[in-house]
């Protein structure tokens, strides 16, 4: 089977609305700072009204990361449920701009495009609130086997991991990529989504993820450890890569005997750290499925992980190969 | 009858679709650089798919500067029309964010709420290609004139002065707020808006306007002079006060015999000069509503334009009174 694509992506198609508020708002809201929280309808109507003035950005945490390789030149696909609305369009217009293939087909009927509101604080850290809309209902049938079996990595994202359909699509998906010699990557996405599913991503990280993302509390979290270099012991045996990444501190790169220790970079002032894992993430795919080393992968995603906290919003404002030819 | 609002505004309610592109995508899609051009729905979908990664942000000439005016503290009230649709909620809760009043019913038929595909140039330059939808049926009928009389300060922007219901909109809003002894500010909007409308908006400017808002292409083509000294001449006998923008170069307040250089200010790097004329219109409206003086309203003006163009889109994305209390 030919390598016609480099990574395909799978994960909640949703419409980032971006606000900066005070941390009095976060937690009036009930809403756990630096966190993902989901909230129904009524709720997220509640919250984006209290919000000020906003700012719209495609995101979805895998769908950032296929946007981040399509950004660096890698051939892309993704699969995610929005509806036929106007957020639904425009998530499917940026998921497309860089050439990728998006095709799952839209829901023509049941809630609207999914959003999160991400109240980004006086710090830069954000918190989510993410009203998942049609990206609830993602199931096996929204699979597009051929698709996936095309690209060198399958990517998905740990939000996803939570419904039972979204679950069994998953393991179809990892079953279907391996199927065809693919590799499997995963995010672990937040520390509570892993939590709350400890036993099941556990069970999919030792049999079926080859790649494996997680930043410290999120590793943590899945070994029930207390400190980063106990949680980075457990994790070697489990993954025939795993990056680690540690915010400031820079990231983790761990392959059979490889370590690599990677220094994060600066390209401006830090002014929001949404999407920071999802671009490391595509920095590091792009680097492993153009053959770089591993710790080339990892400063590779270090330089994206900068362009896309130096603004608000989860998805690249500067050319990212142009900040690759510069920095690399 | 009180004051208790400062400054209501009417213009083209819609939302803002920004996006980096080289010079040649503008000269591709026959767009005029610098420039606004009104487009079709078919145009504005060409457009739109042949366009990157977007970002959507609120925006409308007068909206963005009513949403400054109320982020420095001032209340505010807005005038324009938008469809019942997802954007046209995203509009209106935006432009209420910071408690301004926006009661213009959406249109329930008819076209989708309006969106301006925003091409940021590697200058930082922006080229706009405005697909009106709803609002291009802006009438008489959706004037509010309680609203009106109710605030220190009408605000119109040129780009509604196109279509005829408008026009008469325009005319019947000013003559109100006349009426009930309030001021009426317009700005001039697009230089090609006023070539196209060049006798209209003299006898705007002539008859129903107390402070007039332009740059140096703006009232260089009102006056049909090519130099700005020519121009500013020209003005000094038809406004009350002029407050004549020149980008980096700052702006001129004129004034019967009073005449003040008023000098850029820096806050950051060149990032994309959308909003900057109407931030700096906020910052001199909300100045002139709390008796500044001439050159302190236009001080404040450059201080809101100089945090526009900072980021990308046109509305504040730093609190313009922080920012005010830290500079003025």
């Amino acid at each position: 089977m030919s390598d016609s694509l480099d990574v395909v992506g799978i994960g909640n198609a949703i419409v980032d609305v971006l606000s900066r508020t005070e941390d009095a708002f976060v937690a009036q809201h009930d809403l756990v700072k630096g966190s993902m929280t989901l909230i129904d309808l009524p709720r997220a109507e509640a919250i984006y009204g209290a919000l000020g003035q906003s700012v719209e950005v495609s995101g979805g945490s895998a769908a950032n990361t296929v946007a981040g390789v399509a950004d660096l030149g890698g051939r892309c696909g993704f699969i995610g449920r929005v509806r036929n609305d106007q957020l639904g369009g425009i998530f499917r217009h940026d998921v497309r701009a860089n050439g990728t293939i998006f095709d799952t087909p839209p829901a023509e009927a049941g809630p609207p495009t999914g959003r999160c509101m991400v109240m980004v604080t006086p710090d830069s850290q954000r918190t989510m609130a993410t009203y998942l809309g049609a990206a609830v209902d993602f199931g096996p049938a929204d699979l597009d086997l051929a698709l996936i079996q095309s690209a060198k990595v399958l990517y998905l994202e740990g939000y996803l991991w939570d419904a039972e359909p979204a679950k069994r699509a998953f393991l179809e998906a990892a079953e279907g990529a391996h199927a065809a010699g693919r590799k499997v990557a995963l995010t672990l996405s937040d520390s509570f989504c892993v939590e709350r599913h400890r036993a099941g991503f556990l069970d999919l990280v030792e049999r079926h993820v080859d790649l494996l993302f997680a930043n410290e509390a999120e590793i943590a979290a899945l070994y029930q450890v207390s400190d980063f270099d106990a949680a980075l012991q457990q994790v070697r045996g489990h993954c025939e890569v795993a990056a680690l990444t540690r915010s400031e501190k820079g990231s983790v790169v761990l392959s059979g005997e490889e370590v690599h220790i990677v220094d994060a970079i600066t390209v401006g002032p830090l002014v929001d750290t949404t999407g920071a894992g999802d671009l490391y993430a595509a920095g590091f795919l792009f680097g492993y499925t153009e053959g770089y080393s591993l710790y080339d992968c990892g400063r590779l995603g270090s330089l994206c992980a900068a362009e896309v906290i130096a603004h608000l919003g989860p998805r690249p404002q500067r050319s990212l190969k142009e900040l690759a030819r510069a920095h690399m």
